[in-house]
């Protein structure tokens, strides 16, 4: 098997730190206990391991074609993608309104992990899918949702996410597609878009593109511009896709990875205009389009902790596999399995630490999202609101920056065997490399966790959630284990440290802008690594309960001994980070640029 | 210009670092002061911009291909080999006896940076041979040097290392390949080698491998491997190629990266035998390979560097370049270059500090390896020999690791451009990766740092050279400006941390390697780290006075702000390294087997 679900890890956050019997106490999710989570996850697993992760390699090696404006996907990809819409996964955590399961993000974030673990090509078109939901749930008129959302949630069609153009990438108010009025109310689109990830496929009836263009006459930047759908096949009377529409794609790219997934230019309107809808009102498209774009910016943090979990485990095969030189402790005097020696252990440890903190903090941010959404009370709605949207950023930024290090370390594990590129471990290193860009680069992350999640607020909720990480502090003082005492160390030195960047932050991104954006990537990672490494300390709190009670003892001490790896070699970092925030920002902007 | 050479950083170590014109009164060295340097440079940098950068995009895009035995080189490689051959490129560090120029490796290493920057591919041929001639320099017979060195040093003939076997990668103690003495005094050899770089080729009339084997009876184990020559072509009385040897390319490997590089299988003896001759004594094979290890290592480091330096000069060639969003502090009212961004100037000065850090630290080991050969005084030769030997795993293994950080920015500067292949950045990130793997793994490294260079005398040179960091720091006190005192603050606390460190491992190895060697890479790493802050901190000292004299003041003020970045940015990670070396040994390794 390539790749095994980490079912027990994730249902362990599911239970003990996202709390899935609260989120099941919510209107709307009685049905969304553990049992449920355990179901679901168990199934989704088997289809995962078996049906998309063997398609994998297959991917990288023999990606995507495109031919006269045909995009034929890698063998096996349109079957897959079949079993994938036909098992209603698509749907899972979608309304049941339009024919979705309505599961909380708690249980559809960790299947969202599985499938990208699986294939991060593949899933990419499901990703993208979602977003184009979530902006018609939110935006789209009656008529539009009766059109698309069916056929979305099921998974016959699928969804993309038009926003960048050649002069427009990180800047949205550089973005020149046109859309021209017409007297039914639709409009005519033309433009260039690229970058447009399975913006052409074979593998769908139909493709929903939600495109951003300036309708002629808007104000110029960001508050001219409006979303709308642009089907590649209009859809008749019947629902049923009919005639083409004028969006065309021209090219594919040819990247450094996920080249499953084709990454498409697309022309609209050159052969008279593209029919569109528009989305909401006119002007009001960078709102919505948010919409989608936070909702894939979580999706892509979990396209980080999945290629990470993906190349933990390849390289925990090789390591236990692969014999080369004897023990440095002189415990065996033969070669042995590299994985006794303590760098390979270090290696996979790191991975492993990585890997789990960050899919523990993705666990609590889901949870957080679905009592923002679900709550009966309002305050908790917003607490939890406040608290989903600080973490967004970190889930992506943070996560994603981890998987970098984490596939390079996968590599580094297999030795020369891993530069050969039929040994698989090189294409995690290559795939992850795109997941600190698109969606937002981290430095974009970090622009929004610096402006409209910390300075925006004078550092309010940052200060609130470190405040809940004191508690977790106190909760470890109690305990009189080694683990606990280490972690908790760590731990407070770790938060005291991002508590006096958070008043950096928040004291000085108005008078000295600069000073505050030059640290503001070492400000997400800083961030990101208290908030995964508090994660993992509660689960040490619960590990060392459990464990007591003798459940599952050989987990639970792994749990322990990863959440104290974490603290000791992650968390660690982070006084280190706070100083050259605090302190270090004139070096980072002294140089004038003739110098560069 | 796809890549400039950066002469002056260069001569700026070369003169104010490393001391040329100490060197210069060496013997030998008599004609190699600063003018020599800078004349050289300057030729080396036109032949390395015009002839070889070119076709690194070519090697990538073409790389070596193999047919029925033969391989092609991309084109355009043979004619530029033939040209660096031709320019004495090959012979510049070699002795005059053998037709080289006999020049300080002061100066060679730094040429060989910059044909390592115009393409990685490319100066591994190069690289290979000047191990080889090294090996035949020391323990050769008269006999195999004059039959060999000559149409080496001229680059006539290219040499390769023959280590790596399918079992033993990492562990040479597993060798099996076969060498059968004959009555002729010759040896049959017989076995398979892998990872063998331009193992086969077109670019010379001649191949000469260097290969470890075992021969009939040797005691098992590392000590009972011996050195052979053996050549592709048998050599003649004319000193001329003539009859093929049996010594069989019979595939290359399809790599992560640097893919106009063959990476060859070799078969030996499939026909009868391959011919080969020993050098030196039987079963002292690896020692004379750690002679062509040593020489390569530090050469891998200098690949490092030269990687890092290409990859943040296309980096600051597009963030200079590509228009994207209104600066942050309201300075312009459109959208800029990203150069004027903070984060952008985050990831360009990160790539510039770490570069110049490793050169100037490189540069200063290859100084100590002058007077190592050269200074009559036998202490001082001694003092110098044990200062490059412990350098040697850190310009290694630290100048690669950051090379892959660097890489890695360099293509985050590119956003999505970044991760389309014909963009280019992606090529030094893929390239990068196999440079902590080849030549020893950062972990061999590390190993060698932890047992060769510090437990082994007690950590005496290691705290030598933290006495000679003191001093620098006293000298920084001295200083009034901003800079020497922020940089001073880091470099003593980066210290301390450091002398920590060593006595950790000075003082554990033997009672608790798996304590110690859990924490190898970061010793690493954090001395690596310390060693190429400390020479930017003597940098700053120069720089300081020589602005204060009007001297170049452009230049030198950049020098002194990436002193400073360094300390607040690299150096500031110090402390946190010691704590996760010295308390967190105990959570590397607590985790059983089975666990993973």
């Amino acid at each position: 098997m390539s790749y095994t679900a980490p079912v027990k890890d994730m249902l362990f956050n599911i239970r003990h730190l996202a709390g899935i019997e609260q989120i099941a106490q919510l209107p709307g999710f009685e049905e969304a206990g553990f049992e449920t989570a355990q179901a679901v996850l168990e199934e989704c697993a088997k289809f995962n391991e078996g049906v998309v992760a063997p398609l994998n390699v297959e991917g990288d090696r023999n990606p995507s074609s495109w031919k006269d404006g045909v995009v034929t996907t890698t063998p096996g990809f349109k079957d897959a993608y079949k079993q994938y819409a036909e098992g209603g996964w698509q749907g899972l955590q979608h309304p049941g309104d339009f024919g979705g399961q309505g599961l909380p993000k708690t249980i559809g974030a960790v299947c969202g992990e599985m499938l990208n673990s699986a294939n991060l090509s593949f899933a990419l078109c499901p990703l993208l899918t979602d977003g184009a939901i979530e902006a018609l749930l939110t935006a789209g008129s009656d008529d539009l949702k009766a059109t698309y959302l069916e056929k979305l949630v099921s998974g016959q069609w699928t969804g993309t996410m038009n926003l960048t153009e050649p002069q427009a990438g990180s800047d949205l108010a550089l973005v020149r597609t046109r859309a021209e009025p017409q007297p039914d109310g639709t409009y005519k689109i033309f433009g260039t878009k690229i970058f447009i990830t399975y913006g052409e496929h074979d593998m769908a009836e139909n493709i929903v593109h939600l495109v951003l263009a300036r309708v002629v006459g808007a104000p110029e930047g960001v508050k001219g511009i409006s979303l709308f759908v642009v089907p590649k096949f209009m859809v008749g009377q019947d629902g049923k896709p009919g005639a083409r529409n004028d969006a065309h794609c021209v090219s594919i790219e040819h990247k450094l990875g996920i080249k499953a997934s084709p990454t498409a230019v697309l022309q609209f309107g050159d052969h008279g205009g593209a029919v569109g809808y528009l989305v909401g009102q006119e002007n009001r498209g960078l709102e919505y389009m948010f919409i989608m774009m936070n909702a894939a910016r979580y999706a892509v943090g979990v396209q980080g902790i999945a290629v990470a979990e993906r190349a933990y485990q390849k390289a925990v095969a090789y390591a236990k596999d692969r014999v080369q030189s004897r023990p440095v402790d002189g415990s065996m005097n033969t070669s042995a399995p590299i994985i006794h020696h303590p760098d390979v252990k270090r290696m996979l440890m790191t991975m492993r630490a990585y890997t789990e903190g960050c899919r523990a903090m993705a666990s609590v941010a889901a949870a957080a999202y679905d009592a923002a959404h679900h709550h009966q009370d309002a305050d908790v709605r917003k607490q939890n609101a406040a608290f989903y949207e600080f973490m967004v950023p970190l889930v992506k930024g943070y996560s994603t920056e981890m998987s970098l290090e984490v596939t390079s370390l996968g590599v580094q594990v297999h030795g020369g065997m891993g530069f050969i590129e039929e040994t698989g471990a090189a294409q995690y290193y290559r795939d992850a490399k795109i997941l600190t860009i698109y969606e937002g680069t981290t430095a974009i992350q970090a622009n929004d966790l610096v402006g409209r999640k910390t300075a925006r607020d004078g550092g309010q909720t940052a200060k609130a959630i470190c405040a809940q990480i004191e508690k977790t502090e106190t909760e470890l003082a109690k305990r009189d284990s080694v683990a606990a005492r280490a972690v908790g160390k760590r731990l407070t030195a770790a938060r005291q440290a991002l508590v006096d960047v958070i008043e950096f932050v928040a004291g000085q991104t108005k008078a000295s802008p600069n000073a505050v954006f030059a640290g503001s990537v070492p400000y997400l990672m800083l961030a990101g690594n208290v908030m995964a490494g508090w994660q993992l300390a509660r689960s040490l709190l619960v590990a060392e309960d459990l464990a007591a009670k003798g459940e599952d003892k050989a987990f639970m001490e792994a749990k322990i001994v990863t959440a104290r790896f974490y603290a000791d070699h992650i968390l660690a970092k982070a006084p280190g980070l706070r100083d050259s925030i605090v302190e270090g920002a004139e070096s980072v902007t002294a140089l004038p640029l003739e110098a560069f």
